[in-house]
């Protein structure tokens, strides 16, 4: 239950973070596209942990293989199952956490519904369980990519150091430093914040912020799935997510009709909007214009020191920060915004060729 | 497509503003449940147009009518059809529209997909399609009130004027005012605030709270259907909703991992947590703390102004503020928003059913 | 639960026999097909009540209003809400069979799995349920027919007086005799044999064949949604139905693969098969030859005789035949094979659409 | 698309005949069961090709390994992944029909509809697939076996050799043939008759049946989602299955409802039925009587002679017989249906704990 996401182009995973594999299966992506295998394994490598000072030192190595669907290069139809060999399990490093909930962790209510949990680094509920959504979501990018869509997400916030609007940055700089902003000053800054929440033991939140473009109207399906609805679901699906808005957000709760409102003007043969209050959605339907949200993303719960919780029989005892863990989520969430995008959207634009007759 | 929502216990709505009715059926609703029609019919009257000064003035009746899966006042296990008769049509009123987009409606998105609209107050994309989703969330609310949960919604926010923290309101004083704010002072204000805007013929947006108090742990379904993720989506799906965030949301952002983890504890044979920045939810599921939420909602696109905007064809026209409509949607989606919460959890109560051997 | 079918084209239907109505929800109809209202009237007429001698005598008028997704005779992509009033409901009629079950009824196990039923009419689990399908698949039906393609079904087999092969028969035919089998002589023996059943105060069963002809190649989705298997559920699902099977069905079982075997060849640009046992279905897949099926149904439970049974305490009671019953149901089940049919086509004509990339 | 199967307790299947490898992911297992891993690989054993002289003397190994979902030997609640790497994998085999159509295979349909297939031992449709829903479908039966339920199904027919009927036989010596019926005498019959064939370089067709015991009354969702449409729909879905009847089935058609109706009686605290003709289904419920099915499949459609066909360019050519295939399918497909059967009342045992409130 609950492990599998989209309706026509959808994506089942597997795995835990210490068992012997962690995986998915993508059915419904149509025959016919090539498959370039690098880019899904440039696309983990963007999310694996140990990539600089700023993230976990932990070192996995996350190499996909593929086990069907497609021949000789290119999708079949069939299901394209992909697999991550777990080759950095350590299991010993969790032993003192079998026993204890660990604060603001899942280890508590996983135990509480299921009777059972595999604590090994979290089991199900780690991160880990990212890579796989991260390995699907590039051949959804090489499907979007196909149809000229591009999907892309940067940091635009750690702690209440902000970049400015996404309209005003180039997102081709994005990869250019570790914290994954595109406003080289701005990042200067949230590295410095992170290193010095490093030195502290402690962790820090952030917001990273989605941007697709080019997508063509008509995208979404009123009334319950409407493709804001679909996108925040997305979003919060993903680990140490707290919120989730689109166009203006939560501050455009302060403004007035008069100002909200995007006007509709002609260029050519396009029907545009003069602002974009509205996010590209209106109604829950793509407009044409650029579609853009912001995910908020909690401080890591695991952090460096010790803490007061309880055991399983309700005994307080002390949690003890061990391991190698990131002070700050978010340049590491970039790659996985942008995979689980990229499916919502894939998805909407393969429903989207049966609304008319 | 689109219609429905919910895996067992599971809607499908249909209804088009100004057609012959709107409805909804129930399906999975669990054998057994008695219901109180009357109490649907006044969730029913909670959202209804007309209702203070601060709304719009126009007239709906909604009388519901049940015509199946209840016999003798209980729940029989088959599918609920609840339908409401549209009454008040004025389809005349509409057709200065039939042929422009209204700047930030669903006019151009809904043409651009399917190729035709009913444009006769919005059709389907008319927030009357929400009475559907009161009326079988007032369903939901008895199954939830017969397992002892309570799901409650206020106003928050307006503009800029915001409400105290949940936890220190008494939310049994919402319906105490026209704005549905249980804070007198506060309320005053908001509606102060919204008078000023309708008489300046202009609109505002606002923020609503969730709050599910004595929800069992265990609701919610990990990885993708996580119990916060399902929430999201549901709030998103209402007309005009911006943005989502539980617990502490975008402002748990700026916060350190030290004094956002939630210390657990024991409280007789409870386990608890001395602070709740984790909204109620961990890893997706249900921890038995108060589980609670912000929904943003923008203002109503429909303003009392002229403003610029395209015909079908593409020519520049004016679209003139005509009808009768809310200065502000927040008061009104109180009830909208604690029926689709309540859907929720109650789909979550019977999934959970299965979660152990 | 169980009150949808289909996933793309996709209804859910709802009502008792004796509520205040039946209706279905038929969401994922394209925009932009004419719909042609009196023809949904027409086909519920070929199903309804009180047709001809060798029906129930029982009157239902079954008149179909259209609640939403019709805008000016042209679905709009919305969801398209038909309701049947319950006219002719004589609840009086039913309170003998309040407290005891009938025995090949549905009455125990409603009751055992529910823990209560509408008593009425058989309550859910009466054929008058199978209105609402006939409906929504004329809507199905109108949307094939602008495809091109045509669904038929006739009265193949009743008690074992059988008609020779489909491929035999001029189904245009059907509708010329009230047992709807297209073949005159076979259907005068037909009538013959139920009217003496009838006389007998007895029911006897039948088989329905279903015959698609022009559905494009590619329909069906594997490896779980053959096309078979979703027209094997769609036809289980009905009513009284024991059995089905295409092509060679049962009697392929005594085949040699040598004579099974359909050899290709080509015809124009068109791949076409020499013989037709696989009944144009490959590999879950249509092949484009004709597809073809059959339907087996028990004879009607209801008899005009006395029967041993127990009542819900458990105690001996006897059962004795009441109202108005048909000793046959083929004749009238042939439009709800039709429907049923019709709608898993419309489905995977949307479905195939998403294919290829 | 298609891939997938089952609400709550879900298998989604992927892999192709010639590929790395197959498998199948379990979601909506519940936690708590104790897996056998054996018993999983004797189930792998049963389906195996080359267990005797009428199966297929091609060698797989089907070694299941456990990628997730269960820790310590027990289940945990999250996706189960099981796959089995294709070890003899010999593509070469297939190069000569790489570019032509085996009649009555799946090769047109396929390249129809996705333009691209893996011709590889058929690819996706070939029977290979079912090794992963017998490795599923063992964790069914070892849940169902955990509540009491068995299910069982054996060989009934081959060609026009027939077995007694199930309530005559000890399904307890299923197992002690080649052909696996129970019925010595009649297994003696048709392995001499599958011998035969296979001399002639032929194939010809048989029956399983299936019989389920200990099936608690309420097991089945109506309307569409009857427990007789869900377990047809589920061996339809088995590859060269061309019907499925219940119960009576197909012969119940020449019998009249006096004779059909199985009159209820009281045993004990429990509601029985004198006769089962309804096959332990009512209303698409269970009612506490066996279930019991058959599956009609045809004659494999290789064979060991030259037969006349197309290639993709719609020249004619010979496809010749090669390889190493089953002269009948049925021996081997016993505990496909049993897999398929299990997986179906696993899911409905768990859909029915919400029927009531």
């Amino acid at each position: 239950m609950g492990n599998s996401f989209g309706k026509i182009f959808r994506i089942t995973t597997f795995g835990e973070s210490h068992g012997p594999a962690i995986g998915v299966i993508l059915d419904g992506c149509p025959a016919g596209l090539a498959i370039d295998e690098g880019f899904i394994q440039s696309e983990l490598a963007r999310r694996k942990p140990g990539q600089s000072k700023i993230t976990t030192q932990r070192k996995e190595d996350d190499v996909v293989r593929i086990l069907s669907g497609v021949f000789e290069g290119v999708t079949t139809g069939t299901p394209i199952a992909l697999v991550i060999e777990n080759t950095d399990q350590r299991s010993k490093d969790y032993s003192h956490i079998a026993d204890r909930f660990r604060p603001s962790h899942a280890d508590f209510t996983y135990e509480a519904k299921y009777g059972i949990r595999d604590y090994r680094g979290g089991g199900r509920s780690s991160a880990r369980e990212t890579a796989a959504r991260v390995a699907a979501g590039a051949i959804a990018k090489q499907f979007l990519k196909h149809h000229g869509i591009s999907v892309e997400a940067y940091v635009s916030q750690v702690g209440d150091i902000r970049a400015p609007h996404f309209s005003a940055l180039d997102l081709g700089k994005t990869e250019d430093n570790i914290v994954r902003c595109p406003d080289p000053a701005t990042a200067e800054k949230m590295i410095a914040l992170i290193d010095a929440v490093r030195l502290d033991r402690d962790t820090i939140g952030g917001v990273v912020t989605g941007v697709i473009r080019n997508a063509p109207v008509g995208l979404g399906e009123p009334v319950f799935d409407k493709l804001h609805a679909e996108l925040g679901k997305a979003m919060l699906s993903i680990n140490a997510v707290k919120g989730f808005e689109y166009g203006s957000g939560f501050e455009g709760v302060k403004m007035r009709g008069s100002q909200h409102n995007d006007a509709f003007y002609r260029e050519g043969d396009q029907t545009r909007t003069r602002t974009n209050f509205s996010g590209g959605i209106q109604g829950g339907i793509s407009n044409g214009e650029p579609i853009y949200f912001n995910v908020a993303f909690k401080p890591v719960a695991t952090i460096m020191q010790d803490q007061d919780s309880i055991d399983r029989a309700g005994n307080p005892v002390t949690v003890s920060g061990k391991g190698r863990h990131d002070p700050c989520v978010v340049p590491r969430a970039v790659p996985i915004v942008e995979a689980m995008a990229s499916l919502v959207i894939a998805d909407f634009l393969l429903l989207n060729r049966t609304s008319q007759v």
